[in-house]
Formats: C-alpha cells, sequence, structure tokens
C-alpha cells in the first residue's frame, strides 16, 4: 500500500491557502501538535495550546496569521484552521474498499433496485421495492427494508438497519447498530379490554425522510411516523446512541451529540445544537439556534434562540446529600422568607 | 398490489360502531385532520383540534357523540375514538411477505425446532434447543440462542438477538437491535487480587420471560437474571434504547417512553408509566399505576400509585448559572433562614 | 448432556475455603438463599439476610466465619463470600459450545488472520489486516473490520461490530450490538459554506485499544479517537448502552453502569464507579477512585477520591413542582435572605 502525499505548496494550492516556509516539504499524515512528526501536518484552533505550537515537531501546522509568527517551521494559513485542517485531514483518511458490486453473500429481492456502481457488503439483505442509488456503500450486515432508498453516495458502515419507507438523501453517512424507520411508539389503552384494560398499537404508516448530507451516529434509533413522516432535513449531524421519536422534525444544521432524545412531534429549528443526554418533549418546537446544554430537559417550547439548561450543580456526596434534602422544601422556604420580610416591614 | 379498501357501513359493522352519513363511501386508508383526503379516514380525540375536524377533507372521521355535530361529512362514533381508530388503522397497514419456511441462507442447528408455519428470513441463526412457534416471524439477522423459545404469531422484525434462555410469550413484537437475554452486569470486587485487586464476574444463570402481547422497542436491552429470571408480564410496552437490568420484574399493561433505564432487581408494579430517560435504582419497588415523568430518579421505593418527578426547570443558561450556583448553599439558606425566624420571634 | 457436579469438600479444597459439614455432598448447581434446594449451593453476603439463612433448604452455603453458627447444614467458610461464589458458580456456568473452526457461512478476507483454535460463528465477516487470536471465540453475525485485533480466548458473544484499527487485549467478553471502533463525533463548523455554514466531518483516524479482561456491554459503543487512541486499561467493566467518544481513557478496574456516557478527551482513573446514566463532560478529568451516582453530570474535574452527586430528590408531582417553580428564583431568594440578614444586623 504507497503512502498519500502532499507538498506543503501543494496543499495550500489545493485548498486557497497561504504557507510560509519550505513549500516542497513532503507531508504524509496528520497528528497533534504534541505528537506530529515531520512527516505530518497539524494545526492550532485554540489559541490556549500556543506553547504547544511553538514546541511542535510538525512538518507544517494550519494557523491563522495572527499564530504565523510563533510557528517553528513551515505553516498553512487558514481563516479557520480547524476547517481547513478538517479538509486536509480527510486526504489521508484510507476508508476500507468498497469495489461496486454485490457481495454473493448478499440477498437481493427481485424487486430491489441496486445501482451497478453501487457497492453491496456480505450478508447485506435488500428487500423489494428499495432503491441503492449510484456509488452508494453498504458495509456488511446492512438491512434495507421494503420501500427504503439509499441515495447517491450514501455510506452505511455496517450493520445498518433501514426498516421501512425510508428515505436517504445524498452523501449520507450511518454508522453500525443504527436502527431507522423502526415503529414510533403509539398505543392506545383501551379501558373496555379484559382486566382493567390493555394496551392497543397504532400501526406506523409513516416513513422517515433523511436530507443529503446528514450523519447519524452508531445505534441512533430513528422511528417512522405514524401518519406523516419523520424528517431530518440537510447536513443533521447525529451522534451515537441518540433517540428520534415519531413525527419529530429536525431542521438543516442541527447537531445533537450522545444519547440525547426527542420525543414524538417536537419540532426542532435549523442550527441548533442539542448536548449530550438533552431530551425534548414531545410535540414542542424550539426555535432556529437554540442551543440545550447536556442532560436539560425541555419542558415548553422555546421562541428564542440562545443556550438553555437545567439541572444542578456536582458536589461532594455528603453536601449534595444535605443540599438535596432542603430541595424538597423550597416552596415553604420561599414562603417563610416572604413571611420575614413582611414581618421586617411592618416593624 | 391491489389497494385494501372498506365501506364506512363495513367498517362500523366490523368495530361496532354507528355511523352518520353516506354508508356506501369507500375508504382506502387513514390520515390526519389536517392531511386526510375524501378516500380516507381520520378521527378526533381530542377536543381541541375540533377547529381541524369543522375543516377536514376526510372522507369518514371518528368522533365521540358528542362530536358529531362539528363533522362536515360521514362520521363514526365511538366511546373512544382514539381507540376505534387504532383498531381500523390496522387494517390498512402492509407488513412485509413473511412466507411460511425458512430462508436457504438461513443457519438453522440440528438441535432446534422450527414449527412450519413459522417465516424464517435471511441470515438467521437458530441454535440448539431453540424453539420457533407456529405463525412466528423472524425477520432477517434474527439470532436465537440456545434454549430460547419465540412465542407462536410473535415477530422479531429485523436483527433481534435472544442470547440464551429467553422465553417470548405470543405475539410479542420486536424491533431490530434489541438484544435479551444478555448477561446481566454482575461483579464483586476481589481485594485479594493482585494488584489492589480486581473485578470477578458472577455468572448469569437466569433466563428472561416475556409475557405474551409485549412490544420490545428497537437497540433495547433486557438482561438474563443472575440466578432467577427477568420477567416481563403481559402487555408490557418498551420504547427504542431502555436498559432492563437482570431480575427486573415489571408488572403487565406498563409502559416505558424511550431511553428509561431500571437498574437490577427492581419490581416495577403493574399499569405503571415510565417517561422517557428516567431511571430506577436497583432492588426498588413501585407499587401499581405509578407514573415517573421524564427523565426522573427514582431513588426510593413507591407504595402509593401517582405521578412523581424530580428534576429541575429549564431556563435560560445565564440565568440558570446563578440558580445553579445557590444549590451548592441550600442547606446553608435553610439554617440562616431559620437562623432569622428565631431572632425575628426573640424579639 | 451429564450434570456438572461436585462434592464440598472438593470445592473447599478447589478455592482453598475450609468446610463444615457433610464434605460428601453433592452440589449440582447455585440458587438463592430462598430459592436453593439441596443439591444446590447458596451464599449469604449481606448480615441482613441472615433470617434467610437460617430457613434456607441449600446443600452448602458460603458464609463468613462469623455467620457459621446461623447455617442450617453445611458451610463453606470464605473471607469474602461474595467473591467465593462467585468463583464456584462459575463452575456451573454453560456456555454455548463454540468449536474451534470457521462456519461455512463465515465471510473471510484473504488478508484476515484467523489463528486454528479460534472458533468463528454463522454470517461472521473479517475483514483485510484483522487478526483473530488463539481460542477467541466469535459468536455469529460479528463483524470485525480492517486492522482490528481480537486477543486470545476474547469472546464476542453475538452481533459484534469492531469498526477499524480497535484492539481487544486477551480474555476481554464482548455482549451483543457493542459498536466499537465508530467515527467519533468531529465536526468543524463552515461558516464560509452556503447558506449559513455547514458542518464539516474531521477525519477519524485514531483507533481503540481495550485492555486485557475487560467487559464491554450489549449496545455499548466506543468511538475510535481523532487522532490518538480511545483507550480502556485492562478489566475495565462497562454495562448495557454505555457511550465512550472519541479520545476518552478509563484506567482499570473502573466499572460503569447501564447508560453511563463520557463525552470526549475526558480521562477517568482507575478503580472508579460510574452509575447508570451518569455523565462526564469532554476533556475532564477524574482521579483515581472516584464514584459518581446514578444520574449525576460531571461538569468539571475532579482531583479527590470519595463520591460525588447531582440531581434533586424524586418528590410527588403536585409538591415537586412547587419546589422546582422556585428553584427559578433561588438566586433572588439568596439575596433577599441576606438583605433581611442585613437588615437584622443592623436593627
Amino acid at each position: 500500500m504507497s503512502a498519500i502525499t502532499y507538498t506543503v505548496a501543494e496543499l495550500a494550492d489545493r485548498f486557497g491557502l497561504t504557507f510560509s516556509g519550505d513549500g516542497t516539504h513532503v507531508i504524509e499524515g496528520v497528528g497533534t501538535l504534541a505528537g506530529a512528526g515531520p512527516s505530518q501536518l497539524s494545526f492550532l484552533s485554540n489559541s490556549k495550546y500556543t506553547a504547544q505550537l511553538t514546541a511542535t515537531r510538525a512538518g507544517v501546522v494550519v494557523v491563522r496569521e495572527e499564530n504565523l509568527a510563533d510557528c517553528p517551521g513551515a505553516a498553512l494559513v487558514a481563516r479557520d484552521p480547524y476547517v481547513a485542517y478538517a479538509q486536509i485531514a480527510a486526504l489521508f483518511e484510507r476508508l476500507p474498499a468498497a469495489p461496486p458490486g454485490i457481495h454473493p453473500s448478499a440477498v437481493i429481492a427481485a424487486g430491489a433496485r441496486v445501482s451497478g456502481s453501487a457497492s453491496i457488503g456480505p450478508c447485506c439483505v435488500i428487500e423489494n421495492g428499495a432503491v441503492i442509488e449510484d456509488g452508494a456503500i453498504l458495509g456488511p450486515h446492512c438491512i434495507i427494508g421494503e420501500d427504503c432508498t439509499v441515495g447517491a453516495q450514501s455510506r452505511l458502515v455496517a450493520r445498518v438497519t433501514l426498516v421501512t419507507r425510508v428515505t436517504l438523501g445524498r452523501r449520507v453517512l450511518v454508522h453500525p447498530g443504527a436502527v431507522i424507520g423502526s415503529d414510533g411508539f403509539g398505543l392506545a389503552f383501551d379501558r373496555s379490554a379484559s382486566d382493567h384494560g390493555s394496551w392497543i398499537k397504532l400501526p406506523q404508516l409513516g416513513g422517515v425522510r433523511i436530507g443529503d448530507d446528514c450523519e447519524i451516529g452508531a445505534n441512533t434509533t430513528i422511528d417512522r411516523g405514524a401518519l406523516d413522516d419523520t424528517v431530518l432535513e440537510e447536513d443533521v449531524r447525529l451522534d451515537n446512541q441518540i433517540q428520534i421519536a415519531h413525527n419529530v422534525h429536525v431542521g438543516a444544521h442541527t447537531a445533537m451529540a450522545g444519547c440525547a432524545a426527542v420525543a414524538g412531534s417536537a419540532k426542532i429549528g435549523r442550527y441548533c445544537m442539542i448536548g449530550g443526554n438533552a431530551g425534548v418533549l414531545g410535540h414542542l418546537e424550539l426555535a432556529d439556534r437554540v442551543t440545550i446544554t447536556a442532560k436539560s430537559l425541555v419542558t415548553h417550547s422555546i421562541r428564542e434562540p440562545g443556550e438553555y439548561s437545567s439541572g444542578v450543580p456536582l458536589q461532594d456526596n455528603r453536601q449534595w446529600r444535605k443540599n438535596a434534602a432542603r430541595f424538597k422544601h423550597l416552596d415553604e422556604y420561599a414562603r417563610r422568607l416572604s413571611a420575614l420580610e413582611k414581618d421586617s416591614n411592618n416593624e
């Protein structure tokens, strides 16, 4: 396997950056400021690591203009070094080979349509009415249920399940264990049933539409809609183990960190950031550009952009126990405080 | 594929409802009040949507007697329109074909017993001692481990794993990615081990028993018991990504929303409702008809039916930070308040 | 299948315990104090169950010296009965047969290296550059991606995915649905992109290193590092549905309960205990021997061993609502309290 190499000048040219130092220097990979060697590229995005910059052995560093002076060797100057680094680093990523064609162990229904340029890995199962578009890559063990579409150039890394009526746009990336299009959790309680009543399932007749350039993390679940569809607009980025309930609508460019959960029919705006293990209750609406911090629970709709939080701070367990016990009497304390104030004013 | 159709009169007859309007009107599907067209049925369950009822184009609407006057067209009258709608909508659901028989790519151990009326999908693996009863449907990629039983008419949608000693009742529905019967998390800390001690695993020798008519969501995990079994009684409904630890016992008709978690040996009553991402600590008992709101943590047993909560409200991050910082001193504030009251009384 | 049997004396001899009563008594399994019969062994670890000990029908009970007098029959005396029980119970566990060799339905790349003593189950997929060491067991449907190593005697129960650049040590146990080595969630926001900006993915070029004797629960996800590796040292024990983000480092002998989550680049010490659904924010450091209680969120680094908590207690919803509403004004209350004190002092 031959190494992937670029000269500093080639990288500058490719991404429209300027460089200082030796443009012929050859780069074979990327690394951290602390760990990169002379054949590697690194970057400085956060000025608090400037000390690491001055000490780095990296062959070239992507920096802002203002940090150029602190660069010990070659530099590439970018308005946003993190973005430029992301683009350059992608050149050095080695994705698993995915030759066009269908692995002999895959099971393709007669009524499925698979593009000749798609790559279908071992043990994939593709049901009737499914469409796999040009250049799509299905790693091993993917299951594409009836009436699902995998858009052009999308990649299902491995063991992804699309249950039914799921449409992925173009360049969608889905990680292992994700389940998209499973039944929404819709139940009616039938009081007249034997015993003291029991549950009746509502059939989940909608689908899921996922826009271009979305990313869906490992073991994330996205249920299909009850009647209408569950929707992710383009460029939505979901981390691992996220739960998206039926009929949720997520606006474009919104990102959610691991273990976040959105209950049924909630509508999340564009450019939102939902922190790790944060939750949004059903039927709420969040405006564009709302940020929810980790583990917060959204219990009412949010009309204004901004950052929102709930929760209480971590403390040593002994101290915390005392404070937590007091929480149970907060309402009483507030009343007693008001009473004291009244007394005080009346004196 | 011919359409599924019913007349309004046929639907009334089938579910014991009365109708008003044209009984010969043909219905081909269901939809929301806002979206349904003349060939579709809709329903009104919550009176706050009465405005949508008067404007609906639906061919027929399931309503309570009291809403009949607001129906612009044909109506089916039900005591509980949501339940009636659920029953009717099920008629229009198209489930994937599941012909009896075993897909040639499935791997069935010699010591497994599979009913001739069961449907076993591609790449399923069925181990020795497993039993698949009449009419059970295993979608693609299900793994049925040793000594597991899938009850009659149960459906494992796809990629479900039953590890060992798992018994599913009849008509159990399990969604993709669910893992049932995995090892409980049982560890003993051996202080005498090298270093400063290390963990010893407790073998998990029990199983899992799941009652009739249960539903298990996508990527939900249910561990098998350490000695006795983990048990879900009948008609328990679990949403996605729920974690049920070893030796938990869940009473009949209890429902849990996504990402709820129940720790080892907890006993949940019948007809409980556990909110999304709520947690129950180990060895606790919850009475029948207990409701836990989303993201609450149950830290003590609950003897009385009712609704229980923990957590603090969401606020703008700036305001929240101020209040959260004060939480760390709640105990001190309570003492200072009491001291002030004492002073005030002594004056 | 012949029964596994040991006499009381054999068990004492094997684990260096002393016994009292009939050493020739034959034991065929283990059970709880309440449930075990004469052919079964039980144990008493927690003195609060002493009443069960006096009433037990178990053939032999593992007890501390101090509980020997309460034993109705034969006893094995151990310094730590729970540890001794764990060791003994393991003798009675029947693991599924895993004969060396490769199941014909498995798909092994030409460039993979599989030990002759390893057992590769149905439908496993092993990619180029993967190494399966001696005595390793892969249950059905495991996917071992490029450049992954499964250490000697490790067991992947079923349907485990190692994505790429994952190294498991020896005797690692991984439960179904776990995904190890998936892409870390690394994104740069490109403000210059069309519209109002969009996300650019950072390639995740690192791997995952998992030490000897680790256990990884069902549907747990562990992302690979962005540049350096994500690391679990030896004897780390992860329950189900845990999320470990990229570049996290977990010290040896640390255990995490179900649904815990650790954000990127956090460093957890040795011998830590992370409670169920607890969270640790990114880039934080936790010292050795830190315990975090269930559902707490760690928002700052912890330098001292000890137990830490956040959250508020569960209450009846009506009471809780009143207290929770007051939380939004805590800062104001604290100010008003101080003002009153000032008034009081000035009088």
